[in-house]
């Protein structure tokens, strides 16, 4: 059975020395009372739940998954029991805002956290996410009213929330979408349709389930302009506002699915169901951005948490796992056989994994800081700055995250050899579970897309100038810097060819919007590696400095994994930039039938 | 539910124009009845059996699973009856010898069945497959009497084989094994021990079931030298030699896998089982050899069958299903949205998936090819050549085809977006049954390691010299035509980046066998993307010979899909040249306690 140990160490060292997030963080208005003690406190108290309330379910819930008899889901054994303890120790309120009960934390301590949750158990980490999702969705969007109805409750966790987009025949293009609303007269609208892959649409965790449904207004335009966003309760608040009448909304059944099994996926039916409007009429799409924005950060975290318990378990076995000689010459000549460790070829399995994971941890951190910049700031220029940060990473969170995640869970399901692939040993879940990532709140192509006919084009190309400024800057700082020459340098050859490689798209893409497409997939991967390169560098700057006075090896460690990923991983990016730039009609000049 | 249906078409093109196997076969001894008509009936009578008998029971199968009760195991519905057709169409006896009662045709056809076969049901097609080794290594090394009692019933498919290795606490290093064999003093030995991962250990499908056993002579030297092979039925054959006694061979459990659930994976206990040796004692090894090799062939098949099947059934999909618009210009205005096919990233994924199976499908039988050659050329100057060639590229077939056969199932679950993760659709199934051939029969690490270590090395490196010359020879034939430039410079580069690294390699693994090490897997992938660079610049020759006078468009998908390969493909070289070339320290540098 694997175990987990959440990585506190190196989450100190990314939020406290690398991006130095507590004087940041605590400038903020709202945020003087973040310290450094805080924050450990924090981390250590969100530690213990991960490691013993959630990861011990995490393979019986997979084993068992849930189940759904009669309209009803009942989820597996010791789901409900962790819900409670998850929701008495205050942690779906962590970053909530304090008026609504929130503790009115940092998103990037909140960031931390969910990297442990994704760790420990992914399918619970479901749950409480897609309710924060639809509580910043209700707050940015809806009535006052609904707001002091709803929103108290779901941040306590005893009310859950969902994300209804998804339809049998529509889940990327929404505006296909045929759920009608149709005015009751009395301020509400009677909702019916029918909506799937639904994440936690039914369960026995919370006593009351918020939906958020797209819907189209009987004279809405067509297309993405006639979406409404609807707030559905499962059951309708009474005078008390405790759940009282059924609303018509039915459970049709849950998927069966290659991984995360213990999260509840509802066929959901909404027959004249009460809902109230969200925002603006046929402005839902926008209103459901705000929350398909942060669950698209989450999505990316469960990529990172699952490739850090991957790795954990991997190294164990590495080391345990008497098997062949090294090629060096024995070395542990008091065994039978070596371990697994001294073989290169885990080591590049094990390092790859290790590299990605603190490079990404350092990612998300510092785009969560970004996050809170650009809510906190007092200056409108800076809050403007942060959220082209954060608006230009967020698609490479997603995506990059996801990929590399369900590429290293199998790097160290393959440590295992032939119990890597047998459900006892745990290695195949991590890459089941991690499989879905790369899928929902938008596939990966898509989050490409977004990166690349988007993010690149808005505000007149400002977010990637902004950034590639960001990243050239540093180079320039440091560039004369002979002990930063094996990060700088790589690094500056990366940024030189992903500039390049962006004017180049940019001007095919006027003649030829294919080329965009066509480029998409790798662009994006090109793009993540040369920003984890920045953040490697980054990291090494930090551990340069603190080696010579730290005795535990931690940054000398720090520095191999940096030169390990500048060594094998950034170049990656040689033969991704030589496909794209084969351009678009190799793959747009085979007609349909050729397929 | 998934479809399938036999790539016949291509298969012929590969066989009769592009290595115009059928020449070279029916002049070989034994072939003179090899001709193209009797080639197309069996390859139509075989993708029969594929498509009715063995595909419509691939997902119930994988849903059911095997079932163990009381030490019995008993495979899914529709298992035992889909054997039995198998057997009476005479398909195990196809590639055997006559002397056995086998059909003694070409290996090569073989193949093509295997692909095929694979695409269908993987998980059945295990208990043949091994069977099939079984015969190999019984034939090649047993005395004329095991040969007699017991091959013509295993070619007959009434009795099946197995390959017991593996034990807890050893796989790999097979030089651990510690299952004993006494000798009873009449001639038989006494096995006992345990072996796990036991393919097809115990089934419902066979009358009796014979296992290769690697078990220890008491005075055995340690290690691989002290490793002998031995014969173990599960029932001893009586005077009629059907099957009589129990011998000492229990089944303890079957293991729950991520994949390929209708394939019992068994735990074997041998408690003083009778056993007969097979081949020399203490070369145990070698004899296993003679069926590992071929085993390691046919697993690679699994990630060409399975790509194939994803890839038509991904294909079917994106031309269903309707989802937004293209970027340039609407494609079906007389529907809601476009076909999934017009968009460049879907079709990034498909043509990769493409390009991918029909490049290995050429490689798969011109390895078959030379399998033949080998055994049965009259000149041993070309048996010789024809056997190097085998042995270079069988780590590739085993390694490359697996590697890709999981990389592009998930491409194809991926173009399905989120019912691409639901079990209904079929397409999850295809990722977890192609994910174990990275696995099982030495993992893709070892083969890297035969390769770089090994094959590289043997008679003072004549094997990758008679390869690189064969494709130097290519080059050197084509590279003044211009028609064949946009495939012949591409390899020509790709090839010279190979002859280099190689050269490298070997000069460094001198000094340092870790590098070596350090550089297997990625140098596996680069030998393996040359290789099909060659072959689909050789199917662009014979394409652009023949499409002139075709009016079906075969051949110039196929150019364009040549195309597609060099542009996007091949390109992944030059990433991981250069992550191989930052050398082997960047790895071993760091000590154990830091992971």
């Amino acid at each position: 059975m694997p175990s987990y140990k959440a990585p506190i160490r190196d989450l100190q060292f990314v939020f406290h020395e690398l991006h130095q997030a507590d004087e940041t963080l605590s400038s903020l208005p709202g945020f003087d009372e973040v310290s450094a003690d805080l924050v450990d406190a924090i981390l250590e108290e969100g530690a213990k739940v991960c490691e013993e309330v959630l990861q011990p379910i995490n393979q019986s819930g997979d084993q068992e998954g849930c189940q759904f008899n009669e309209g009803v889901v009942t989820t597996p054994t010791g789901f409900k029991a962790a819900y409670q303890t998850y929701i008495e120790g205050g942690w779906p309120s962590l970053a909530a805002d304090p008026e609504l009960g929130g503790q009115g934390l940092p998103e990037t301590i909140s960031f931390m956290l969910e990297e442990m949750l994704c760790s420990a158990n992914v399918s619970f980490s479901l749950y409480p996410g897609l309710t924060r999702g639809a509580i910043n969705s209700i707050n940015a969007h809806a009535t006052d009213a609904l707001k002091e109805q709803y929103l108290p409750k779901m941040v306590e966790g005893i009310w859950s929330g969902t994300m209804c987009l998804t339809e049998p025949h529509c889940g990327t293009d929404l505006g296909l979408v045929r759920t009608k609303a149709v005015p009751k007269g009395d301020g509400s609208y009677a909702i019916s349709g029918t909506k799937i892959f639904i994440t936690g649409g039914d369960q026995d965790l919370t006593e009351n389930i918020i939906h958020l449904v797209l819907a189209r207004l009987p004279d809405a335009p067509e297309g993405v302009r006639g979406i409404s966003l609807f707030l559905v309760p499962k059951q309708m608040p009474d005078t008390n506002n405790e759940p009282g009448d059924s609303n018509g909304v039915t459970c049709g059944s849950i998927e069966h699915k290659m991984g995360i099994k213990a999260s509840a996926t509802c066929v959901m039916n909404f027959d004249d169901a009460i809902g109230y409007l969200v925002g603006p009429e046929n402005k839902g799409l926008a209103c459901m951005f705000t929350m398909m924005n942060a669950e698209r950060l989450a999505i990316g975290m469960q990529g990172l948490g699952l490739g850090e318990t991957a790795y954990q378990n991997a190294v164990e076995y590495a080391k345990d796992r008497l098997q062949s000689r090294s090629a060096t010459g024995i070395k542990a000549p008091d065994k039978p056989a070596d371990p697994l460790l001294v073989h290169p070829d885990i080591r590049r399995m094990l390092l790859t994994t290790r590299a990605y994971n603190e490079g990404c941890r350092a990612l998300a951190v510092w785009t969560a800081m970004n996050i809170d910049l650009s809510h906190k700031h007092p200056d409108a220029k800076k809050r403007e700055e942060a959220d082209d940060y954060v608006a230009l990473i967020t698609p490479i969170i997603k995506a990059f995250f996801s990929d590399y995640g369900y590429e290293t869970t199998t790097l160290c399901q393959q440590v295992l050899g032939g119990h890597g692939y047998i459900q006892e040993w745990g290695m195949e879940q991590y890459v089941r579970d991690a499989r879905i990532a790369q899928i929902y709140e938008g596939t990966n192509g898509i989050q490409a897309l977004d990166l690349i006919r988007r993010k690149l084009f808005i505000h007149e190309g400002r977010l990637p100038q902004r950034f590639f400024n960001l990243l050239n800057s540093f180079v320039n700082e440091h560039q004369n810097s002979e002990a930063m020459n094996d990060f700088v340098s790589p690094l500056a050859d990366a940024l030189k060819l992903l500039e390049e490689l962006t004017d180049w798209l940019v001007e095919q893409g006027k003649h030829n919007p294919d080329e965009l497409g066509a480029a998409a997939t790798d662009y994006l991967r090109i793009f993540a590696l040369t920003t984890l390169a920045w953040l490697w560098a980054d990291m090494a700057r930090v551990a340069l400095e603190k080696a010579p006075s730290d005795d535990t090896g931690f940054y000398i460690t720090k520095l191999r994994t940096a030169r390990f990923f500048m060594g094998r991983l950034l170049p990656q990016i040689y033969g991704l930039g030589r496909g794209i730039r084969s351009g678009a009609d190799l793959m747009m000049e085979f007609t349909d039938d050729e397929f």
